[in-house]
């Protein structure tokens, strides 16, 4: 059996398409049919050379969903469900040692040291056909993981709406899950990139009553969607001043601040002034942060000491994560579905990269298998 | 200045309206016209002399919404803003002492062994005018508590819908907080009276994908009103078996069980069920049980160790589980609003301690000041 | 190669000690030289065939430390560490699939379904040799793992010693971890046996300031060495009353009770007491019902709900468990090594049984390659 | 009655001592014969003229010891004990409105607006008597706070060695709850004086199994005494490089870094040395910033981002901490009674105030009745 897989073979050269034998499958393998794999920013850093751990060649592609075609042995979903071929999966996209102190005694696989992540250690989805190593958690996506009513209708869900789970979604549960949201909060977001909609999301999901957006000129569309989300005010921040924004924010929460801000701008620009307009006993929280940036400076007693406050960092997630993700999505109480702009074939896969690089998108798809 | 008050004089017989003379303000009292009181199950119990604690004379009533019409001092709300007359509040029902272990080492006030609570161990809002205690706290209800666009409307928050946020609703806050609800879960809830309709609300708040509500044949109309929280599904109980309920939740929960029951019936006939129910790791609360019951035959191996079950006593509320059931009707992400079925004249007190009896009720409500 | 194991072919009669051939390992298996094999009270139960799950013949043994003599593939500790022949190791006895709800989602690994458990579900430690899967996790018990200056010593840990951080040491570390302990608090433990001696240690080493212990005449040996961990004060049931015991815990928590308390007696005979002594806000652990033991009735209202008190369910451990029982008898900071009262030769096998059905050892274990 | 106190009229001027009468009791309030006045770092900070909120003239000292001698009303300690004249107690150094949303919602007082502390936005306790305000919380120092066989003795315990429980003794219970301390853990302390002799403390008692302390040369007495406490390694910092101090604790904590690293020294210069040493997924806490110190530069992605880790501000301390703080001194745990290290009358208070500047003391206490 063949597949087409779209290759980095050198920084910011065109990938390949080659198309190549399916070695044969090992015990506990699952071959995949992807039908849709999701590209996500970091991997035009990759392409671009700036992720100094990318091996080459490589085929890249972290987020994926698609069609169990065959496997090797008996393979079980996280609730004991044999898998079948057939069915539609995802999965979460590091395979962890579970043996190590961060896997067994921490408890905290996404720090695991032996993590391989598919389009990342190891080649991944912007492929056909993606063999899945056995240790892989699988999720089924029956209508099963639905929620109410929608549960009882024939599954018709879009797999392109489900790959950002795997990246974006599971991250923003990760970072929501560490951060203590009390029915009534307001939250701050900084960045509506497809990390800030899925914190958006999870802190309403969690019990924020309302949310604060900050974006550029460049995000206009993200933050359009961002107020479909519940009681969101957006700020565009070349368009207000960092005083004024602060003002507001204060009003807002009654003198004391939000009581988290979350920073999906990936740049520790935005750090100050989210610091500052956090609460007292608030959480500054930075699940953005994916490659090197540098430096910081922090007023250590005004911003952190003098309020009692929490920086978090926030360094991607586990299976627990993308469960909250997926279901979260198939709950269609947000309107997460419309964060997918932009749709491509695989042999398209470089304007699908151009168009992330633009932020013209929100969140772009390749549909290897066609439409 | 002069009141009217609804007085409890002799369990069982009908309460004395009477007019008295308001006593002068102390330094830091606030006297507050009551707009609206609430009428709870356990007035009932009180009435009919089953809660041991009750003094005669007693003025009932826990729940309150009012005006400030007069005050002695510099008051202020919790955000340091000053009370003037002619400001709408509401307030926490007890009054603790900020001093004891369970106020100032546990910071646990709702075991505050001091704790003093309008309408059960002092006067409450069966009245036109109650006098708040100096160490009252205070939650002006202007739209500033509320969320996004209901923020800039002008204030029309009905405050009969608010006055269930005292009981019923900080009770809810609490035990919701109590309990590990990860985005996702499926939250089963045991009697859907006012206490459970706030439970469920606050379950999905905090990120339950769906809920699963008992009720008796009395309940059809607040089980009905449930469905429009979100997804819900529905069980009389007497026309379905225990056996059919576990399969069909299990069968919801792919097998594992809800992670968190919440008994709101008030007594333990249901405890053997729901606690049967709860999935191994998760959590069983009892919030509604607020007079003794007797004893519950627990099957501490198979429902609790072999499970690593948590049961979770829940105790009243603080001016936190307040403030987060006020925010929370007035986001109006839930119909909380249709609660309140029956409204009543102060006169009319004993017709609405009947409909509350009857279970004909979801919410009752005093109007002191008349319509 | 072969070995010698002590096999269950028939409840209640002697074990059968055997030779066999040890078969060749598969990739991942490690085959240690067991140097002790702790002998649990649940072994007595199981040999008396009251615990349904035993499979027939079976290898009894939860519990063991040995030596790495085989092993196919790299094999790493818990840091990653190479594990090589010779080395002193120990593991965790439970070997769980890493994928399922409860391993992934949940991460309490001790409720996995597919928890396989060796001398439970699988052969165990009553042999000279033991295979162990692929998936176990290691933990080498060099003078790394020991604190301070002990570190700098050569290794001359006695493995007995550490046989029962397996399974009453890992349980101890699970049920405090879930307690909410604050330094200065009191903590009550029903029951001193194994599971109680690691439950007051861990309640010490995570802040208590003081203890009660309640015993029976028969423990009196066991009562004894409690008193060597700290400040303890012991009570044996037998000769004191109820009340009595009631009225010093309050008098010694000042008329609060204890925050903690912790069931550790088997049966759920103690639980109204405990459960009554509990402070206001505290919590009643209940790690040591292993077996069905029947239902005990729980006063819903005074007990619980009135005392918004938690009741935690505590079933097994996992390897986070493990983690901290080693270091905490590798701290040297309580006389835990005193627990190991009787040593006796694999082939002395059924008289290990009976000191230990007859409570008059506190822990028995196995020397399979004789002292 | 009259006192005497010592007076800040200048900064950087001798204090003045004078005479003056002490007046009447208002309702509640508590005359204190003080019987020792703790001598605080910050205190000299005041002094100076550094920290901008001092109010002239101004008694200073915020730690204090005493007896009753007068009092006005019904007075009760937080067990609700009846105080009587003759008492020895403690109280919390900060007087908190208990009506706000930092203390009545997030139930964090020590963030409260309206918080007043004695000896620095009002008169402490550098002087013979203070009169404590009615909303104070009362400890009683009797023997019965003490744990164990230590309760039963006469109590002597010297006044002097508890006054570091009003500042340093609480703030560092406050630190180390914020913290995910488990047993078997190896925590960092950088700067080994009161605050972080107290951490050190707390670290063991909340289960650390190890400890490392950074010092200075000027440090090494208390270097020597933090040997006392445990398993305690410690390094001189101008006798070692960073390098060698990170290999060392990378060696001790078998590659993965301490979870918990406690930066004590009142300065960001050794920020970046502890965030670099934390362990994924670890804590960084700063109890020890107190005044404005500038920006400290934070590696983003290298030090929290990619490792998970958090930074958590401390601010002060509230009762429960000084509850944590009292119950762990008089345990008798640990030789926190050696940090006393001189001791002057309120005379000799400006000798008091060189010896804390120069770092030649650890301790330095006050005592305004004469030894």
């Amino acid at each position: 059996m063949r597949r087409r897989i779209a290759v980095l073979t050198k920084f910011n050269s065109p990938l390949e398409i080659r198309e190549e034998e399916i070695p044969p499958l090992e015990e506990g393998e699952v071959l995949v049919e992807l039908a849709a794999s999701g590209v996500c920013g970091s991997d035009v850093h990759m392409w671009k050379g700036k992720d100094p751990r990318t091996p080459l060649p490589l085929v890249l592609g972290h987020e994926g969903v698609g069609t169990v075609v065959d496997m090797r042995g008996d393979k079980r979903d996280i609730f004991g469900k044999k898998i079948s071929e057939g069915n539609s999966i995802i999965w979460d996209r590091g395979v962890t040692c579970n043996r190590c102190y961060f896997c067994a005694v921490l408890k905290q696989p996404s720090l695991c040291p032996n993590r391989q992540v598919y389009g990342i250690v190891r080649n991944g989805c912007y492929a056909t056909h993606l063999t899945l190593l056995p240790e892989t958690k699988l999720l089924r996506l029956k209508g099963e993981l639905m929620a109410g009513q929608a549960r009882d209708k024939e599954d018709k869900t879009d797999p392109a709406i489900l790959v950002a789970a795997s990246c974006s979604g599971a991250t923003a549960a990760h970072a929501v899950e560490l951060l203590p949201i009390r029915p009534g909060d307001v939250v701050v977001i900084q960045g509506p990139g497809p990390l800030g909609l899925f914190c958006l999301a999870f802190a309403f999901a969690k019990g924020a009553s309302e949310a604060v957006i900050f974006g550029t000129r460049a995000d206009a569309s993200r933050l359009e969607l961002s107020r479909q989300f519940g009681p969101v005010k957006t700020y565009v921040v070349e368009d207000s001043s960092t005083e004024a924004r602060r003002t507001e924010v204060m009003d807002l929460t009654k003198g004391i601040g939000p009581s988290v801000v979350i920073d999906c701008t990936g740049t520790p620009a935005s750090l100050n002034e989210g610091l500052r307009l956090t609460a007292p006993g608030g959480t500054y929280a930075l699940p953005g942060i994916a490659t090197p940036v540098g430096e910081a400076p922090v007023s250590v007693y005004e911003d952190v000491a003098r309020k009692n406050v929490r920086i978090q960092g926030v360094w991607v997630s586990d299976t627990s994560h993308l469960y909250q993700a997926v279901r979260l999505i198939l709950s269609g109480r947000f309107p997460l579905h419309k964060l997918v702009t932009h749709r491509f074939a695989l042999e398209s896969v470089m304007d699908a990269l151009k168009v992330v690089d633009s932020k013209e998108a929100i969140k772009v798809v390749l549909l290897p298998g066609g439409d």
